[in-house]
Formats: C-alpha cells, sequence, structure tokens
C-alpha cells in the first residue's frame, strides 16, 4: 500500500491516519479556527499538542506548546490554523520537527492569483523539500469518523457517523455538505476529505489511499477541474474499490471558479467522455453522489442493466419503472417460474409483470422480493414499499438477500419520520442501501446498470483519453 | 367559490371541509382498513360515526352505528372502507342519508378493467345522482392537517404538519410519499389529497378547491395522465394561486400504468408544452414538486429571471450558479451601488460579483444578503450558507425581506442535523423558503425564474393547447 501511495509521490498515511496531532495556531477564543479546530480535534484517541507562542496554560485539557519544534514527541499531522503569510514559516518548523501532514486551512493563496500563487508555490517547495503531505491550502480539513478524526474547523462534524464510503472533494464547502447530508439522512462515512487548492495532495494521492483503506467500500468524487486530468482518470482505473463522480461546472462559471481553488472548471464534456470511458460512473447531485456511494459500496458488482422492481405501491412503482428506463437500465420481463411463484403467493396480485406492484404492503411482501431476485432475468433489484407500521419491513428478507443472489438489492421508502428513520436504521445495520425518495432510488439503480454496462463496454477497448 | 366549484360540476366542499364523518366498514381489528381510516380519522374535531352493521359496542370510544342511514345527524364525509363490490349498496344508503362527499379506498374499479370499469360507472352514476363528490375510487385517501382531517388509511398521517402547500396527486401512493417527505423534511402542508380513479372529483375540483382555500399558498399537482388534458390545465390557469406540475411516465410504461388508475400516461411531450403554455412550471422528482410548492407559496411573484446568489462556501455557490443558469436563470452583474456596499461591509471579500462569496459565515452576512435583495438588477436572492453554531442564521435580515424588497428570497443550508433542524424551523417559522441542498434549492430559483419567464412570455400569446 505505502509503494503505491509514493507511485504518486506523495505518501499521505501520517496525514489520514496520524498518531499524534499538533494543532498549530490553537486558541482558547470561540469561534477562532484555531479553537474550532483544537474543539474538533480532541475527540481524537492519540496525543493533542496545541502550539501557539502566545498561548498560556492549557486549552480543551491540553498544555500549549510554544511551538511544533518544541513538541517533545513524533507529530504525525499538524492543523495550520494561521494566517497565510505565516504559513511558509510555520511549515518549515514543521518540517524541522519531521512533521508527515498538514492541514492548511488559511485561503489567499493560488485562488487568489498574483502573490497568492507565489505563496503557494513556496509552500508546496517547502512541503516537498521536508516530505509533508499537505492538505490544502484553502480548505476546511477532513475527518475519518471511524478513527475518531475530525481534522476540520466546522462545528458539529464529530456527529457525522462512521460508515463505508469515502467523500473526496476539490471544495472544503462541498465536502462539508456532503458529510452533514449523510448525516442528516442517517448514513455513514468512512472519510470526508476537501482538497481546496491542492497544492501538493490530490485526487490521485486520496484516492489510491482510500482505495487501500479497509474501511472504504467505495469513494465518490467532488471535481470542479484540474490540469492533472488523466492523473485523475488513471487513479480511478487503478482504484479496485468503486468510484463514482460529480463533476460540475457545465455552465460558464469559470471565473468565479477559478477564483475558488485556482482551477478552472474545464469542460464538463470531456470529463464525462473520460469518466465513461474510464468506468467510472457520474452523477448530476450532491444527493445523488451520496446514493451512489451508499449503492456501490454496499453491493455486489452488477453483472448486467436489467433492474427488477418490486412496489407496494403503484404510483411511485411508475415513477422508478419510468425514470430507470429514462436513465439506461432496462425492466426485462420476468421468468415464467417467477411470476407462477408469485402468482401462489399472491393470488389476484394487482400486478405481476415487471414491477411486480402488490397493490399494499401484506406479509408476503418479502417472499415476492426474493423471488424477483432470484430470477435469472434480474440483474439488480429495487424494492420500494410505503412503511406501514403493522407490518413495518421485511427485514428477514433482505438481510443477506444481496449476498445469496450476488446482485445489488435496493430499498426505498418513505413514512412518517420517526419510525422509519428507526426501522431504516436496522436496514442499514443489515448493510441493506436504503433511499428515502422513489426517483433517487431509481437514479441509484439506473447507475448501477450503466455501471454494468460500462464494465462490459470497456472490455477490449482501447483507452486513450486525455482529459 | 361555491359557484366557481359547482362549475366543474361536483361541489367538493363536504368532502374536503367535513362537520361530521362516518366510518363505513370501521373495524376493531387492528391492521384493517376500515381499523386504521378509524384510528385516523378521530383525530378529527367533529363528530365521527363508526358504521358496521355487524360492530358492536364502541370503537376508538365512538359507537358503532348499524348503517350510515341510521345515524341521528347529517353526515357530510363517509370514509367507505367496503370491498369493491358492496360498495355501490353502501354508496346508494349514503345518497338516502344526504351524504355529501365520500371516499373509496377499495380497489377492483377501473384499473382492473372489464367489470372494475362497469363496477366504476355504476359508481359514479349513483354519486352523480345523489349528488356525492366522490374521491377515488382506488385511493388512500386525503388528509388536511390544519383541520385535523385525516381520511386516509395509513398510520402516521397524523404527524404531518399544517402548512401552506396542497398536494393533488394522481396516485394515493405518490401523495402519502409526498406528505411523509414533507414531514421528514419538517415542511407543513395544507392539504394532501390522492385522487386514484378519478371516478367523480378529478385535478379540476381539486384545483379549484384548493384554490379558494384559504390556508393554500401553493397547488402542486402530480399527474400520470388523463383524458381531461384540456379541463385541468384550463383549471390551472383559472387558479389565481400558483400551481406547479410533474407529470410523470415519460418512457414506456403504459400498461403498468393503465393498470393503476385506468388512465394512459399520455404524451409527456404534449403535457410539458400544456404546461407550459398555460403558465404551469413543472418539475421532475417528488422533492422538487415540494421544493416548487415551498418556493411559490411563500415568494412574492418574481418579475424577472435574474437571480442573484449570495454564498458562505464557494463550492456550493459554484453548483448553485451553475445549476441555476442550466436551469433557464441568469446571473446578472450587480449594481455598482451594492458591489461598494459590500466592499464596504467586507473589504478584500473572497468574490463580490454575483455570486457574491465571503468565504466564511460572518457577523456581516446578512448585510450582504440585505444589498444584494435591494438590488434592481435581482429579480430572486438565493442565500446558501453552511451552518455555524457560532454565529447561526441571519434570521433578522431574512425575516420579512421577501415582502420588504417584493422578490423571492430563498435559503439553503446544510450542517450538523439536529442542530440544523431547529435553526430551520425559525426561518420557517418566519416564511422562509428553506432548503437543504444546493440542488435543491437551485432548481426551485431556476423554477422561479422560468416561471417568471412564462408570465411574461404569455402575454398576448394565442392559447391553444390541446393535451
Amino acid at each position: 500500500m505505502v509503494t503505491f501511495c509514493l507511485l504518486w509521490g506523495v505518501n499521505v498515511e501520517r496525514l489520514f491516519r496520524p498518531e499524534s496531532i499538533a494543532v498549530i495556531g490553537a486558541s482558547d477564543t470561540e469561534g477562532k479556527i484555531g479553537y474550532e479546530a483544537m474543539a474538533n480535534a480532541v475527540q481524537f484517541d492519540g496525543r493533542i499538542y496545541p502550539v501557539n507562542p502566545s498561548g498560556s496554560g492549557t486549552v480543551f485539557g491540553e498544555e500549549f506548546v510554544e511551538s511544533v519544534t518544541a513538541v517533545d514527541d513524533v507529530v504525525d499531522l499538524a492543523l495550520v490554523c494561521v494566517p497565510a503569510a505565516v504559513v511558509p514559516t510555520v511549515l518549515e518548523e514543521c518540517g524541522e520537527a519531521n512533521v508527515g501532514g498538514a492541514v492548511i486551512y488559511a485561503g489567499g493563496f493560488a485562488e487568489a492569483g498574483g502573490e497568492g500563487e507565489e505563496l503557494q508555490a513556496e509552500v508546496a517547495a517547502i512541503a516537498s523539500r521536508y516530505d509533508i503531505a499537505l492538505l490544502g491550502p484553502n480548505t476546511s480539513g477532513f475527518i475519518a469518523p471511524g478513527g475518531d478524526l475530525f481534522a476540520s474547523f466546522a462545528g458539529g462534524v464529530e456527529r457525522v457517523p462512521p460508515g463505508d464510503v469515502a467523500i473526496v472533494a476539490q471544495s472544503g464547502g462541498v465536502a462539508h455538505t456532503l458529510a452533514f447530508q449523510a448525516l442528516r439522512e442517517g448514513r455513514g462515512i468512512s472519510a470526508m476529505v476537501g482538497l481546496g487548492n491542492r497544492a501538493n495532495v490530490g485526487f490521485e494521492e486520496a484516492i489510491s489511499y482510500f482505495d487501500a483503506d479497509e474501511e472504504t467500500g467505495a469513494i465518490v468524487l467532488h471535481v470542479e477541474g484540474t490540469d492533472r486530468g488523466r492523473e485523475l482518470m488513471e487513479a480511478c482505473r487503478a482504484a479496485t474499490t468503486p468510484v463514482a463522480a460529480y463533476k460540475v461546472g457545465r455552465s460558464d462559471v469559470g471565473e468565479f471558479a477559478e477564483s475558488h481553488t485556482g482551477a478552472l472548471t474545464g469542460d464538463h464534456e470531456l470529463y464525462s467522455a473520460g469518466f465513461s470511458q474510464y468506468g467510472v460512473p457520474t452523477v448530476d447531485s450532491t444527493s445523488a453522489l451520496l446514493d451512489a456511494g451508499t449503492a456501490l459500496a454496499k453491493s455486489p458488482p452488477s453483472a448486467g442493466g436489467n433492474v427488477g422492481v418490486v412496489t407496494a405501491q403503484a404510483g411511485p412503482g411508475i415513477i422508478i419503472s419510468d425514470r430507470i428506463q429514462r436513465r439506461g437500465g432496462t425492466l426485462p420481463p420476468l421468468g415464467e417460474a417467477t411470476r407462477e411463484r408469485i402468482g401462489e403467493f399472491l393470488p389476484g396480485i394487482t400486478y405481476a409483470e415487471n414491477p411486480v406492484d402488490t397493490g399494499r404492503p401484506m406479509a408476503e411482501f418479502g417472499d415476492v422480493v426474493a423471488s424477483v431476485a432470484e430470477d435469472d432475468a434480474v440483474d439488480i433489484v429495487l424494492v420500494f414499499e410505503l412503511f406501514e407500521e403493522a407490518l413495518g419491513f421485511p427485514v428477514e428478507t433482505l438481510d443477506g438477500l444481496a449476498e445469496r443472489v450476488d446482485k445489488p438489492v435496493l430499498f426505498a421508502t418513505e413514512g412518517p419520520a420517526e419510525t422509519v428513520a428507526n426501522e431504516l436504521q436496522t436496514l442499514r445495520d443489515a448493510d441493506v442501501p436504503v433511499f428515502t425518495s422513489p426517483e433517487r432510488a431509481a437514479d441509484a439503480a439506473a447507475l448501477l446498470a450503466r455501471d454494468a454496462d460500462d464494465s462490459s463496454a470497456d472490455e477490449g477497448r482501447e483507452v486513450n483519453a486525455d482529459v
């Protein structure tokens, strides 16, 4: 793994998996970045050192240290909470102290143009000289909830639960939007990384790191633009972990985007073609990106694009069937044997083609789902059921079904918020990918369908994208 | 209002605003529709009569009555929880008892074809003879949370809070999906109606009723297909309340759709053109439909399609700006005076064109928002801000701003779930339309922009859609 990381030039192990952290510019004044970063950092189980030459006493129970060079310990990760102009000096000290990784929160670098660009070049050179993996500048940081590691200055990130999707976003703001969205929807993540200006650590390093990370089952990317497009694509292809991407900036937002992370948003068509050629499914929203991560992380690969839909209500079933077909999936006829079995479970069933519509949730719903999942004509299963308290969800059927039939099985529902949230947690605990709108579930199924098509189409195709 | 309703042939006043309710087929066996409907109905403040010839004693504290004709009171609304075959007899009795409205939950009518179609014709004839406004058959009913009226058999509907958006859905399942989604997202509704087979009460009657309803600020439609397309369009145009529509069934789901509510999904292009010509903005998902309702109900009409975007984080700002432009909105340059004022509030601001990017939430954020809102170049304002606990939201600025500048002002955020939910409630209480993903907020702003364009484009245009 380490060898592989070195291929990309920057070793991010000590950045993303530190045993000790220094918060440089730590502060006891609430609202300051040095305070907020410290508040999050102390969730970490390892050693924490607040560094500030003008600090005295303790902050969050940890004693202030004058300089990172004065820390009587190996510091793996430095969270640099100082203004842009001071960053080179601080980073030099990090180098002298043999720090392995640093997060630079400050803006005012390449994204500001002119002197900012020079400052960024200087910082990158220092990082390179001392072999420091540098995240940023101009980022709000990263988190890895499974390791209680919250290297972000945003309040509340410590509530994001651990899970198996790694979020790698070009923008720190989008990274946090995604992480908080995951939290709101009861989903966990293995990591959230805001790359910022990518002076040193870029998409490639993050992708190869999380590809090797045991907690990560899928990697989702937010991409504004990069001048290392080919390296990004190659990193996606080299990954054995599934990757999905959200490329933004289709219309003219070039100038604003450039002012953001110092990179042009580039040509959307080129990126789409590139991702498609390299087998990376793409989406068009933050929520679809999280949905893609959930579906990919929790599903066996799909052998094809044929989706079997089971619904307990016709209306949402129409929405789902329509949408899957519009977005690249197919609804094949079910096998004769499947239709017969369903007819045995449910004589006079409302609709027993594909979609299967049971008309209402019922005790036999799970058996119907299993029958469709076992049908050879079906590569992907999507189940929709409005929640009914008296029946609950077919948890026993769904638990382990995807593994048994070796196909993705997605579940979507809606119902009285709190009750459904509790019931959905049971399904999530059983590793069932769950969704809370018919369209989002349909889009996830269609993404798996397109992804399957992509894999087969890729075989024997000459890959020569220049993005 | 009553006169207007009569124009459509069916008076729905006693259906949607009853003073007394009979639950026909009421049951004390949990899980049965007659039990679930009763459980919801008793939330109602008016008089409730459980009707069942084989019932004895009480159910939910109300004494069983043998027949609706034996009720010693005027019954406005009957919730008919009996199987299809018994419906004609029950409806005859309702007619004799001078019932004003009835909800028929049972399936097995036109959607089942053959004898079902005949049965539906019979039921429609009875309703017509006795002047009963009939919702369904084949529906899960309706709710009006402001009147504690829950004429649905779905558990949990009583938790949906009152609000100002009326949901009128062709499918009961989609109606409930939308209502529960509103609940999950902390939004209230004035009503949710599942039309089902529309034997008698259709889109037209529902639209004109909710247009006149004081609690309703916007009407959102879910449409599968209707052979009364022109009446639907005319009802939308006649409404002074804003209407938005979600037409499903773009790909080939005809056969399944027909089996659902007995209507073909029809030609999607024709509907789109029709809605556009009649000034009804359209969306492509359940969540976008609710977002449209929220934006339309809580906003003054937009004078044009120019959107001013203020963001506290660049990445989400890029997503929003890109998306608005792709979906029919424009981001105009801000006026010189606005840029100067923003420069005074925030010297060295990250980006002071449109979008305005403050780089982080800050105390001056509200002043920046107000400045953009006051700019004559701006017709619609969209604000995005990741939540920071230390600062909260600029509630003082946003409260009443839309009214003061007479423009839609939308607010979008994301942050640690529970904290944000509480803070958002404050904004909702101040009637600010709030959204929780950058894309959904951008889509809502673009919808208002397109809606404004539509109104001006409509002027002098010959309206001659034949849908």
